[in-house]
């Protein structure tokens, strides 16, 4: 087979450019033999041209003026890895209308502005993809857009986030408190000095916006999601999860319900039995059901130059194919704005810990609040801490709006003296 | 977006053909709207045209005449849910011949003939696509073949038959014997009347066949696969996996190693931390191993007809857009004949069951014997039964012919008076 030669011209050269040139040097043959087409970084855009990045020896010109890599005569494919909003987005938009495809891993632009730039790869007729942009070396986008196109889409729900779940792995399996597990990621080197943007869920909540979008063709952005980080988890949580069952993750998720888009971030309690309770430490794994293919997982590892420079690796190779042969590979389409599913009318189970007084008729009083805001009990374990009784309360599926009004009105109660922690439960139901 | 329609042909129409039928019915509008292709299935071929199949009101004829079907000029794109090697073969070559993409799910063709249909599909520039021909509903030769098509795939490792590893799930987790649990599985319908295929590994080695063939681009058969079941696994193993902290699965593994391709199905003791351990009853689940990407994991259901049905219809509809396009989807090139890693290569971890005369010294004597035989021992425990002790081994990554030539060696120890249960340990070391 002759390979034909398609010049990729590289915006950013971090972590995932630099593996992504690696990959390219060295499995490039097989690439050519495999595919039909022949790789070359003919461009890199860099803001200091000076720095040395251990980049494999070739012919590659290094630039500090992006606009120019974009609209050069010798590239064919643009791959934007430098990350941020802009100037990312505007050089996205250049290439496109200047009809070059684009490879993207640029999760936070996809999160605020996908329609804009899907609408735009529409209009030039060529491939936008973005595999690495969400769960970097897990093969999610595609599986959701192809080998899932004929099926309807119920609920995704995903584990998105490598660092918190391997701060709630460390408080599971060594019992480590919040702070102390945090302390040791960053030690390792799994979290940020300012950890801010994952456990506080921005950076799961920018992921679940661009999940939603594709699983049900919405234009969803990151200030639609619900989000609640993992900061108030505590060490008592974990074990009371434990005890029942569970184990405490923080989950992303998107689905559609009565017609409407919903996407939230938050902790919740994952069955043991369930797949997603087995993704521990650092990894990720998405949970996808369909109406017809029913449940599936995706796992594996979700940041790291080398996962993320493979899946944009894959990307690229298609998007060259597709070059090659003059087509186009799968689109999205047009993202239409759709109502969203307000976090008051999502169905969940839900935990719930309820210290009383402990005498004879709470009982009854509690869980008569329950019921007049048609929360129904699952199960319920009581236990004595001094004066008082510790209720703790699984629920079956009820609407959040229901048991926000069963958490304030159990506040006003006087035998209740105090509401601990409500975590949401994954279940079958919800 | 204006939709073309593109005229399906579909031979067979068991339970996937009818599946895929209700979903094309009802989710017709929604895949023209996302994927701009209207499918229209056209002639359905039966061997039976009276039998009622609860097919949704449509204009299809009915024929029992497959190659006319194949040669009809409105029939645009072939679907073959029929199974078996004949008629299939010359049909979806027939199709191949006529510039007709063929989308099959047919598994024991693919691993008999597979080089052959994807030359034909080469020689005709035409899309054959086969998602649904292995491990039903989860999406993995387009994982394999696209999003890792930049990166080097090391071991492919599956858990591909739901019907063994329902038996030894109910082995493990009810403390069956394997009479019990394949009964059970009986009654359920998950295992056939006649359970061979399933409980003597035939089904899995097919299935290696074709990953094994996917993931290097080999020609690898269904004859090259070496095999082992999981008739001969006893309570015993699985408790004494237990107590190591393993799991028995029937394993398939396709593999690359000193430049040769390895394919086997075996039951191997996987370590309970691993994310294939916790993939129970008829679930199926496929974990790979890339060089850039590190592990990724594909799990769902790997069969039923509408998992099935829904991993036809991705392919149906990716060809159909290329179709439309004029373009080519992902294709398989020249499947090309390598050398096949022999079993005796192969290098795995093992567990070993010895009874010997319990007498002091005879430990040495025994470890000796794997000494000399380049086995490494991991770890030894002791338990004494009656006269005898039982020796549990777990040994270091050996190849598999220094461990065969340590079994035969210590069946001829004095001091041994038997070697029980033998089977590999999936590790990291492998």
């Amino acid at each position: 087979m002759s390979s034909l030669v398609v010049r990729v011209g590289l915006l950013g050269c971090g972590n995932v450019g630099a593996s992504l040139a690696q990959m390219i040097a060295s499995n490039g043959d097989a690439i050519a033999e495999r595919a039909g087409v022949r790789l070359e970084i003919t461009q890199i855009a860099v803001r200091d041209v000076a720095k040395d990045r251990g980049l494999p020896a070739n012919s590659a010109s290094i630039t500090d003026d992006p606009s120019s890599l974009v609209a050069a005569s010798d590239v064919d494919l643009v791959v934007e890895v430098m990350g941020g909003i802009e100037p990312a987005r505007t050089l996205i938009l250049a290439a496109l209308a200047a009809g070059k495809p684009v490879v993207t891993a640029n999760k936070a632009l996809l999160a605020a502005a996908g329609a804009e730039l899907f609408a735009a790869a529409e209009a030039g007729g060529v491939d936008l993809l973005f595999e690495a942009s969400v769960c970097g070396g897990i093969p999610l986008m595609r599986p959701l857009r192809e080998s899932l196109a004929g099926d309807r889409i119920l609920r995704v729900t995903g584990i998105v986030n490598g660092t918190t779940n391997y701060i709630l792995t460390r408080m599971t399996e060594a019992g480590q408190s919040f702070a102390d597990a945090l302390a040791e990621a960053q030690a390792l080197g799994f979290a940020e000095a300012d950890p801010t943007a994952d456990v506080e869920a921005h950076d799961a909540a920018a992921k679940a916006a661009i999940i939603a979008s594709i699983a049900f063709g919405a234009e969803v952005t990151d200030s639609d999601v619900y989000r609640e980080g993992i900061t108030s988890i505590t060490a008592a949580d974990i074990e009371a999860a434990r005890e029942l069952g569970y184990v405490v993750k923080l989950l992303a998720v998107a689905e559609e319900r009565d017609g409407k888009v919903g996407a939230r971030v938050h902790p919740a309690m994952v069955p043991v039995q369930h797949p997603l309770a087995s993704v521990r430490e650092a990894f990720n794994a998405v949970f996808i059901e369909g109406e017809a293919t029913g449940e599936v997982m995706l796992y594996g590892r979700g940041a790291g130059g080398f996962p993320t420079a493979s899946a944009v690796l894959g990307d690229v190779i298609d998007a060259a194919k597709n070059l090659a042969s003059g087509g186009r590979g799968a689109t999205i389409g047009k993202l239409v704005r759709r109502e969203m599913l307000p976090m008051e009318g999502v169905v969940s189970q839900y935990y719930l810990e309820v210290e009383a007084a402990d005498r004879p008729g709470v009982l009854a009083v509690v869980a008569d609040v329950f019921g007049r805001h048609e929360v129904s009990i699952e199960s319920m374990q009581q236990r004595g801490i001094g004066e008082d009784a510790r209720l703790i309360f699984v629920t079956h599926s009820a609407r959040e709006s229901d048991l926000r009004s069963t958490v304030e009105e159990l506040r006003e109660t006087d035998a209740v003296h105090r509401v601990g922690s409500v975590l949401r439960v994954l279940g079958s139901g919800e």
